[in-house]
């Protein structure tokens, strides 16, 4: 515990979850019932539940987000061999999801003041490297085909969708966004995850809402969602009794049991979102004299659920200095995840120039952002 | 439920799972300590406990069985292009996991009375089929290099691991076992799953014991158990705030809440094992008349979970009736999954001759079998 402005209070880790709800309640109601694993009366209503925030949507629950980005791709069609262009400022699993396709990341910058991609200079870097071969959009330097374009809402702030889609809307792109990090964002007064076909959510312990591990894809067409669940339950096709599964399937559905903690989980996120935007306004407020130091704020149309909460420091700082410093105060603050191009398994991907990306990775810092810390 | 002879029980499943231990406890303490994810001392615990009844060694707990056997082939060096050598009577999940390291499923036979890999069969084809290139087992029709052979304990009883090492043996070939059904099981004194380096274990909701969903990695050697729990979580190397990964990595990690149902259910297994050997007897002496009926029995040398109940038909009759009368009267009898060489997706794989894979699968019938049947 630190002693802070905020009174005492835990600030020693980034992001913790917070049980204040039924979570005891529809745990022990679910173990009661029997039904922990993959068929239950919590899945469904988790499901259900989810939907009726994301305009009805169809929603797939997995058990992780990785599996429902994994779930995403082969959907929208990426198969082996394959380029996937995404933002190489996001947690590792999203360029892991292309590689379990059997496909290739394919890097591009994003914006200094959105975090998300960078309408502009994707609509550049896509004009320089894409070709038309016989109706299919491919690398001209790989010739590998590029399939589809992730986009991430980074720590929770709904990215540009419109100018997005502008950008990427003539090269014909099937566009999924990665809004693992956006549960109970908004933007342009919609949920972040509806601009396009495909979202996926994750529910990862670390995240505004937990399931323990878990995920979920927001599915724009129900035939999509069908072959989603489908592909999720290892592609059994249904009958009385036999086993006879008509595609290579996954054992990606999410658990009973995870759900029952989801469904108590969700009842708080607007409760949970507010108190996340109470915090920033706090570090906001507590950081104001420092001139070098700029807490990242949601976008002007859309209201962020501040999943991490963080601040840019201006250039020519040593942010390693800084964590260490807060690091030995026992605050538990951290900097970007490492840039994927500079990770030796994506070091030889395709990339655009990508200098936001280098620039944001050596002046940000994320702060405790966890419901708690409000105590 | 059903009147039978067995009082009012429930036969009207395959496989229910039972919690009459510490589950509701156990549960309840995890979400209490607010640890739920992929940290917490349920989880090790599980590893732990695992860990006892399988010789002291390493345990991975991961968030499936399907999770477990990827990361099992992968620590074996199976990589894109390879063909693995399987079974064609299992789950298709044993060959899932097989293209989800992009490599190719060959199918071989079983033995008809151990419902195992047949090691005399098995070292023929493999003299027929294989070539050693330049050190590499490669198949001489495909070119590709044959990287494993998964051996599956079938319905939860042992294979004959010293006859299928000795004809596999010459070859070279590593070899992991698919003990996913087979948990409790004892072959020659020692628990089903350490004849070889690796295994891997489920605890699916059908399982005989389980954690919601879940499996396990079995590691002889510690390095390549870490080597696997690092692939599990997302390969990040340790540092106090940095966030590196070195390798493309899985979100495979058993969340804590469903290690914690884990912990209760190990607790009551050896307890589960009699209980289904009861019963195997029952269901032998109910239908001890009926000539055309022959229950499968553990190997000689072994002690069998009886994980499913196997009843084999005499060849001639048509089991789909027999299928269609059990499901009419409420009873969940199951046949053998459709054999995967007769699956769409994998109908063109390598292959050795299947007769014993293709008159099982017409002649067997899995029995309710969950500890709950005998009430």
């Amino acid at each position: 515990m630190v002693r802070s402005e905020f009174g005492s209070v835990n600030l020693g880790s980034l992001h913790e979850p917070v049980f204040r709800g039924n979570e005891l309640d529809y745990t022990r109601q679910c173990v009661e019932s029997g039904f922990v694993s993959s068929v239950g009366e919590f899945v469904n209503r988790f499901e259900d539940d989810l939907s009726k925030r994301y305009e009805g949507r169809c929603i797939v629950a997995t058990n992780s987000g990785t599996a429902a980005l994994h779930l995403s791709l082969l959907a929208a069609g990426v198969v082996p061999g394959d380029e996937v262009i995404l933002p190489a400022a996001t947690f590792v699993a999203t360029a892991n999801a292309v590689r379990m396709c059997g496909a290739e990341p394919h890097f591009v910058d994003i914006n200094l003041s959105t975090l998300a991609v960078d309408p502009e200079s994707l609509r550049k870097h896509l004009a320089q490297v894409c070709v038309d071969s016989s109706g299919t959009l491919t690398n001209r330097n790989t010739r590998r085909r590029i399939s589809a374009l992730i986009i991430v809402h980074l720590f929770g702030h709904g990215a540009p969708m419109k100018e997005i889609l502008e950008a990427a809307g003539g090269f014909g792109l099937p566009i999924i966004e990665d809004a693992a990090e956006a549960v109970g964002s908004n933007s342009g007064g919609r949920p972040v995850g509806v601009s396009s076909p495909l979202a996926a959510l994750s529910f990862n312990g670390n995240k505004i809402i937990t399931t323990g591990g878990g995920g979920a894809v927001v599915v724009e067409e129900p035939e999509t969602a069908s072959l989603i669940k489908h592909l999720s339950t290892t592609a059994k096709l249904p009958h009385q009794w036999e086993y006879v599964h008509d595609l290579v399937g996954y054992n990606y559905r999410l658990p009973n049991i995870n759900a029952a903690l989801g469904c108590a989980q969700v009842e708080q996120l607007d409760h949970f979102v507010k108190q996340k935007r109470t915090l920033i306004d706090r570090y906001e407020k507590a950081l104001r004299e420092l001139d070098e130091v700029q807490m990242i704020r949601e976008p002007a149309d859309g209201e962020s659920n501040y999943w991490l909460q963080t601040m840019m420091i201006s250039e020519g700082h040593e942010i390693s200095k800084i964590l260490e410093a807060l690091y030995e105060s026992g605050i538990g603050a951290r900097p970007l995840w490492k840039p994927l191009h500079q990770l030796p398994m994506y070091s030889a991907c395709q990339r655009s120039e990508l200098p936001n990306v280098e620039s944001v990775a050596k002046r940000l810092i994320n702060l405790p952002s966890g419901v708690g810390v409000l105590g």
